[in-house]
């Protein structure tokens, strides 16, 4: 946790202290931004005739325009995410569903092997077998 | 694109009109998040001691706040959504492999299953071959 400090920032031109546990850096990059949304506005002509009320409401207007905007990027970041994490649940259920049948297919072709070594084996035999019988003829 | 309209909203007790694309439902929304903000601070006993200058540093800095706040869950958000890229980029690969390998078992399969067939045709043959050879004895 921050200790509590005073940092001293400027917003608009106007040196203040801020008494509080945010990090300097933090409260630094705070007023950075607002400076940034304070130039926006003073490079439209309309903005440097309205009376001090009307620019700060202004200001908390485009303050809050880049937070419900960044609101609507989050929701739709989430949206994708959640149907990621769909795919991610389809993908691993078809996984399973492969390896269950690759399995079935190893197993099935170990047995259908076997079988046929059997069957090599009684080949060899019933052509011995044969070869006995016809020399005895 | 919306018309251009003239709103009016209520932002701290105070009545503004303004003039801007943006719906009236939207500026509604926004004007009821500042108040918010300012409903926030005035519970505060220290606020009501300040200037109005200083009032209005703080509560462009906490909307600020609210920003920033929200842009780091979004970058966590974000992480976690390419984190899932990656992880179903990984997941269609393992069934490519998977299929690849099951189609290999299924075509052994086939093939060696053909063999057993010729097998047992064989040994058919040879059965009836040989019976025949003891009858001939």
């Amino acid at each position: 946790m921050n200790k509590r400090t005073d940092t001293e920032v400027i917003i608009n031109n106007k040196r203040y202290t801020l008494a509080g546990y945010e990090s300097e850096d933090y409260l630094q990059k705070v007023a950075t931004y607002i400076n940034s949304k304070y130039a926006e506005l003073k490079q439209q002509e309309f903005y440097r005739n309205l009376d001090s009320e009307m620019k700060n409401v202004l200001l908390q207007i485009n303050l809050a325009d880049d937070y419900f905007k960044l609101k609507s990027q989050m929701k739709s970041t989430e949206n994708d995410s959640d149907k990621k994490s769909s795919e991610i649940f389809d993908l691993k259920h078809e996984i399973i569903s492969l390896q269950t049948k690759l399995e079935a297919a190893q197993t099935e072709l170990a047995a259908v092997k076997e079988e046929n070594l059997e069957e090599q084996k009684k080949i060899i035999r019933l052509e011995t077998e044969l070869n006995e019988s016809k020399k005895n003829r």
